[in-house]
């Protein structure tokens, strides 16, 4: 890990997550924007609403690290015990703020009610604090520092804890004049990790200018370079050299970059080229047509779609020959190319895309197995056919079978 | 925090997660699935890829557990040093597992390709460590035993993880004995929290039996009953009398209990009374159809699925009088009605269920806004139509549509 001005630590407090009820978004959103300034969270410890976990964990955190976000804790129920942590902590004793209480006045009149007596609660707070005045609730945040070092505690409720980010950490973190870091994202999919690294070559034709990550899942490998620099337009120059190089090793595999997705990329390049597509699915269920229908504006190109399960839906609905079906099978190359042509000449479009396999986990047979699919596209460069194998259950064969169909158009339409 | 038999923490590995990339779900499923042994997790610590901070971790861990659970970094690439760390750790040297090896080989097989030599390191495990076989993929897990203490490395692909700890820690940690915890969720959707809770009445009515969590989400608020016991025989005498209570207030409310789904229990009623079905989708965009085909069996009774995107295609595959999208729209309890009839009648199926909506967050209108939405179902009992009203974005209002498209068709099975 680069060395940071800042050597920084996320402390999370709360039953919810250290329960596994809740996800920790905080800890995420918090160290994506602290990495955009520079600064690279070293830790993330969670902890549960307990009295001695939490100044334990406080105090360990604080012998490694300079500065402490902690998140949670700080609302009015009765497990909301950080702030009397710190307070002991701190060995600070506990006084009312008379701006936080006008603060909690205001939000219940703006909601058209009286404040509650407990609420009130909130506006204690350690005197040896800075508080941290939150717009956006009634929970202060508070600022302790000791010996040069800095505790943050901001409320658990993720607007509440990003408004005290943006009005305080960051202002603070941003005057240390950190050096600049900059991730970009290329998105691979169709080749395994290590027959795709067998291509790209050593990583450390990278490592001068980025560092590199390589990020397996089931839909594809994800690579990640990261720079670091003085200012946006050097990791901006780092970045674009780094994607350069790989581009010439790999491009072909590559659908998409940082938040781009493949839907959406096929999406652009369909209503730029003023070209429709209709969609054939037989185990996919309607999966490719609602991810090409999760872009805004789809429906200027994405006509319609068939979810034909059954072989009588693939026979009325795309015309394809029942004797195809007898002699090959439904899950075969010549039914997934008839479906193809048959979405596309019913629906009158210029692409025609299908999938047929076998999901599983039943209705697998020797020579036909379980994640055995055939997708076809087809339009007036002809039709092209590609036999894939899954080896997963029966939802995420679905999601790869889908990932392999848009994937196979994708190539389709940049040939 | 109850106490528990044995102190244990999850330390999870990955730059990944450290810079906040991708969240840390690994750490929830585990976290979760320990609870129900009556294993409550202590503290969850994140690091990064980088060796000096793991192994400083995993000593700071080790002083205050007896079980740590570490996660990731065991992969192929030049990122993943975990393997490495812990051979250090422990003072043990590297040697070649040939079981690890054959099933390196095998799961290239089985995809038809020749194991590339970079992932012949997978197999390269310390000698001190118990190896964890990983049917799933190629990185095993590994134990080490010190002084009492056990620490568990598993890959960090969930998947993975998941099925090293059913095959491996779980069957451990249950010979300990502890008190059992149990939890149920009963699922509920088109109603909303506090709406909800006026129907239930006071929490207090439960909390003699279980504690009570009311969990709200997008597609519904879940109800969740924990239960503590000697046994699980006590816990689900417990579960068993809240739920019952509940079911007295609720019970047409509740779609699901526990891992059940919408779509399953839609399923299985179908499947028992060997009626069959078919969809129309016009903004859901197919989301619909790939919910009913994530079921095993779904071929049984689904039989297709007719994504009308286009008014075109609703007339030529729904047989949707064009004057009826003149007169009142596209988007009209008329046209869902017809789309629903005619889906029904030409897939020649019990029921018919359609829904048409304006997704966003273009194409809204004074008249009919964004997020307005008609779904209907249709079967011998006639056809009922209902409007909705969505205000999220556009993904979002997809999936509460599709939600309460199934909602709908199951209060009309129901009934």
């Amino acid at each position: 890990m680069t060395p940071t001005p800042y050597n920084t630590e996320i402390l999370t407090i709360g039953n919810e997550i250290i329960t596994g009820l809740v996800a920790d978004t905080n800890s995420v959103m918090i160290t994506r924007r602290l990495e955009t300034l520079g600064i690279l969270v070293t830790r993330h410890v969670a902890v549960g609403d307990d009295r001695e976990e939490i100044a334990a964990a406080l105090s360990q955190v604080l012998e490694r690290a300079d500065c402490v976000i902690l998140t949670g804790g700080l609302g009015p129920t009765h497990d909301d015990i950080t702030k009397q942590v710190l307070a002991r902590f701190f060995t600070s004793k506990m006084v009312t703020d008379a701006k936080v209480k006008r603060q909690i006045d205001l939000i219940f009149q703006s909601r058209g009610r009286e404040t509650p007596q407990a609420s009130y609660a909130q506006a204690e707070v350690p005197e040896k604090a800075t508080i941290l005045h939150n717009a956006k609730g009634t929970a202060p945040g508070l600022l302790f520092e000791k010996n040069g070092k800095r505790v943050y505690a901001l409320p658990g409720v993720p607007m509440e804890a990003e408004h005290l980010l943006e009005t305080y950490i960051v202002p603070h973190l941003e005057s240390l004049g950190a050096k600049k870091v900059e991730h970009r994202i290329l998105k691979t999919t169709g080749i395994p990790e290590s027959v795709l690294w067998e291509e790209i070559g050593p990583v450390s034709l990278f490592e001068e200018r980025v560092k590199v990550a390589s990020l397996p899942s089931l839909l594809g490998v994800r690579i990640r370079f990261t720079a670091t620099g003085k200012d946006f337009k050097e990791t901006a120059a780092k970045l674009d050299a780094a994607e350069k190089l790989l581009r010439q090793k790999i491009d072909h595999h590559i659908f998409a970059v940082d938040d781009e997705t493949m839907e959406g990329n096929i999406g652009a390049w369909l209503k730029k080229n003023k070209k429709t597509l209709a969609v054939a699915e037989s185990c996919t269920g309607g999966l490719i047509g609602h991810r090409l229908t999760n872009i805004s504006g789809s429906s200027e190109y994405f006509l319609e779609g068939a979810v034909t399960y059954s072989n009588e839906a693939k026979q009325a609905r795309l015309g394809v020959d029942p004797a195809l079906i007898q002699t090959h099978g439904a899950v075969s190359e010549q039914v997934a190319s008839a479906m193809a042509e048959g979405i596309r000449q019913r629906a009158g479009t210029d692409f025609g895309l299908a999938v047929t396999g076998i999901a599983g986990p039943t209705g697998g047979t020797p020579d036909k197995p379980v994640g055995l699919t055939y997708i076809a596209v087809t339009g007036s460069a002809g039709t092209r056919c590609e036999k894939f194998r899954f080896h997963q259950d029966r939802v995420h064969n679905k999601e790869r079978a889908a990932q392999a169909a848009l994937n196979l158009l994708r190539l389709y339409l940049s040939q």
